[in-house]
């Protein structure tokens, strides 16, 4: 950590700073400029305050010179992670493209849909059990007879299945799960991270709507530091002014991502632009900066979906969709 | 609700349309316009996917008459509600100060700054037991024993006790907490809000980092809806690309709830800018707004506190605060 | 335009709101629901203040139908318009790369750049000459001479170029200027845009850095108003919260403009990241959702770039790009 | 500046950096730590691209130490500037309520308020003559007679005017305005800015949409730069995702400014929020928070106001407003 000093400081201000962070279990190394003097803080800086070193009278900024994040951290880890969910790996090379409802709604529905995008390439089924909704008088989701549905969609066609939990003391019901989704108003749910991190499941976590890519790192973090590092990233779009899309898809955290972490990043064009139309270029271009997957929603009735019908698309849209990402897929490997 | 059919739908497009909402439970009124049809939708159209609609190819947009909250509307309850904790009022006219540390960091620490806070005037007393932090390695809080000083305080100065909860199972350690707060990053925990909305307790629900004004209205709905009618609103700053602030203080939320809702709203100057020195300057512009109430960091050693040092004041600094807040309070009557 | 009035409005006050309405010279249709009255507002609507109607307290809400934009929407001109820059076509199917310095520094290196960017496929040389910097005691561009040198390039190349104006007295230097460009910070310079629309110069049009698509097509329009429809809409990251790139690149605006305009729409991946490794991937990604063209800042000695200088990419780099792009190309045909 | 360097940074390399960065005119100081080299640059850092160093591939991360602001900094001008508006004193203490209709529309219309805004204690004259609208179909202002018509209300008030520049062209015409405003879409229009820091007329600032308070505070270096220090700063809301004020004023910047600046700082809540009934509570506020001034839009009949009718408030509700500020005000001496 770096601390710069204002000019004027006197030396016996100076003094009192340096014994103070020394007290911090921290060395520092002092380099004086013309104007400013520069603290060089070495040491666990872990459990230093920033924002308060900043807001001391002499202090000038403060700037933290490396990453909070360590686990996540491909200075530590260079080679991609590869995540195996049941088979199917992600990451390293390897493209996974999730597909299915928004929400469970039937054993038909979910069969159906299942074989369908099973037959044009989907390698997970993807579908709500527990729903996040804003308004409490929405649809909240089959919740326990969901899941049960989507194991049988699984027992029919062989896809690994994911699905979202939003409360810890649901996961016994998770036991056959076979990745389990940190939705996006949850990213910062540490409690609900912390006990996924007890588990061995793969995670897949949603960035948060407003949340930044370090603080969406930390979420990884949080999961790690408990023990679990099978974790897939998954960037649905981060909220602007912009009405046109339900939120503005942040594509650049892909390359962004791939430089700091070894964790694989995929994209969910469905949420990000609430647009079926819009799904399908969205779904090319992530996989052309090299998004390491796709989770696209997919309803064989979009007039009759109980949730997000609107950006849902149709099995036949999404088997052109898929067909157009491998086409992409070769141009980039 | 109201959907705008675009030009050139031809009549059998509009039956079929017709048809099918009105399949959905929801009686049609035409209005025929020169370029456009409206569609008038009267009955529970609570259950309709508003974003469904408004992707079919006919229609043009889609448009919510009503709002979607109920219980915590203005409309339904034209009077202020007064929420009573412990014996304090918050809103109708009766104004609340809730000071206290980030942290509950020792008994000395947390008993002498709620001593000083309640000479200042002070009629609540915060502390954070349970932290959200960013970061996993970043101190935690106390927890469980976080919660006994903050009772041992409340029995010395027999200030009523505000404090955050994390984790639903966490209830039973809430019993004697005479307030309980739900911090930003669980605005949309909705398992959360919901097991508080069984409780009786007085719920703090603090707006999330990036929420619209409605979302924050349908997340006190989601207590409400359980049965809890006993919430305080309190606006802690948004995101924005701003950065020397924390975050951009929203006091227009202010008068924009006090239109839309009976609930009170207090306003977080601490957590909104991250300064200490701008706590004065915007306690008093939310004072002065209409706000019901405010929540200050106070610590008795900023140097030394375990998390956001630098946005908390002193307790001296405090009751000049507070005496401002007071005089500007005189004015607005 | 719709307006919804409030359940309890009296017929009086409906019916001098009526009249008011009438005398703005619209007819008012009234559609009765079971709690609201609906007015459909028919004729001339566009001289009537939206968020006027919507301030009356009888007033719930107002909605306009029909977009603001005219000549520039695709409603009305549903084939793609192809933009020809003095032999070279955008749009319609045709795909344009224009590349170059951020900053015309001397002779040498513009033509330098200009023969490499050609060599590599680029089909116009985009340099800066008049800079709009943040600071004034930052380079302000070599003005008149960078506009002389980028013709010496020309000349020696053959490609045509584009390059910004921040003033309309200028206009006589970019009589030669075969593209003119219209920077972020000037996309509501609304005097600039209209002197444009006087001329017959094929226009780039850059959105700002927090407007919306609607405001980036008024803007068009503004142009197109005054005659000149000769317009390139060119997106270059929005300001978000995020830190890691310089902005948030809305890719998504592809799909959404396409299908709201026959403009065509093209891609600036230098400005939206601000960094020269995030340019390939996201060039790609634009090439994959549609875009019609791509702007690339190429700098033969990134090192030594008086501005911008890193997220420029080098000559090589900027082949490499070129390649990919016209694959992904192949591909999405 | 300070430029942090990776570890595993070689000597070759680092000694090839320092070469260049000296090549720039600027001294190096090195300061090794354990794992990180910290260089500080001293001298003329002000044309080194900071981002350029920081896309090095051995540079970690890079800090400017020193405010780019000047002449506008309070480091270098610790005095509150008074800027004297043709014999109104704003700043260092004088509060200055500036008034009036969005737009001029008649002889009549702005006499009437002239005189009223001035009974109730208002002392300069807003009106706007040349009108930045969204779209090139709204009414654009009555342009030189609307400037004409501002100058007979100060002839019969004596009240000074105030009024938007769109065009530097336009200078002619403002020679008896008093104070000329630069509208937010104009904030970082820098060759409109030079214009104006050429004349020695009172400028009002308003701060962009979008725009960092470091870069609102460029804006007025620019003018300044040119030799024109009479500035008054007005903040006018930032754009965020919320939607039921038109934008998000942040009154946290009057605090944050009074620190940097020594210029003084006033608040449009008008334009802020959008909304008649916010105007009052923001007006307070702003006065609370410490703001030098007020800028509200004032019609007499806000139901035929061509346009912003929506914000504007009637001359009893100004009244109201300007009586309570004044309370607010003898709190805050």
């Amino acid at each position: 950590m770096i601390a710069v000093l204002k000019p004027g400081t006197t030396p016996s201000q100076k003094n009192s700073l340096i014994k103070w962070l020394e007290s911090q279990n921290v060395e520092v190394h002092i380099s004086e400029g013309k104007d400013y003097t520069v603290l060089g803080l070495v040491g666990d800086t872990a459990n230093i305050d920033m924002d308060l070193i900043a807001s001391l009278e002499t202090v000038s900024s403060v700037k933290r010179v490396s990453e909070p994040f360590k686990q996540c951290n491909r200075k530590f880890h260079p080679d991609d992670s590869v995540i195996d969910v049941s088979g199917v790996k992600i990451g390293g090379g390897n493209f996974c493209t999730m597909a299915g409802p928004c929400s469970v709604e039937s054993r038909e529905q979910i069969i159906e849909i299942a074989k369908s995008v099973k037959a044009s390439g989907a390698s997970l089924l993807r579908g709500g059990a527990f729903k996040p909704r804003t308004s409490p008088y929405d649809f909240q989701g089959m919740r326990a007879e969901g899941i049960e549905l989507l194991l049988e969609a699984k027992k029919e066609t062989g896809l690994p299945i994911v699905t979202e939990i939003m409360n810890a003391n649901h996961l016994p019901l998770f036991e056959e799960v076979d990745m389990i989704q940190v939705g996006a108003r949850n990213m910062q749910n540490f409690e609900l991270l912390k006990e996924l991190g007890k588990t061995k499941k793969p995670i897949l976590l949603k960035r948060g709507l407003a949340n930044t890519i370090k603080e969406f790192l930390m979420s990884a973090e949080y999961i790690m530091s408990e023990g679990n590092t099978n974790i897939v990233l998954c960037e649905r779009g981060v909220r602007t002014f912009e009405t046109y899309t339900r939120n503005t898809l942040d594509l650049s955290a892909v390359p962004v991502l791939r430089e700091l972490t070894h964790l694989p990043v995929i994209i969910d064009p469905s949420h990000a632009t609430g647009v079926a139309k819009y799904v399908k270029p969205m779904a090319m271009a992530a996989a052309a900066c090299g998004a390491d997957g796709l989770m696209i929603e997919v309803h064989n009735d979009p007039m009759h979906a109980l949730c997000d019908g609107a950006q849902s698309i149709t099995p036949e849209a999404f088997a052109e969709v898929a067909k157009k990402v491998n086409e992409i897929r070769e141009v980039i490997k």
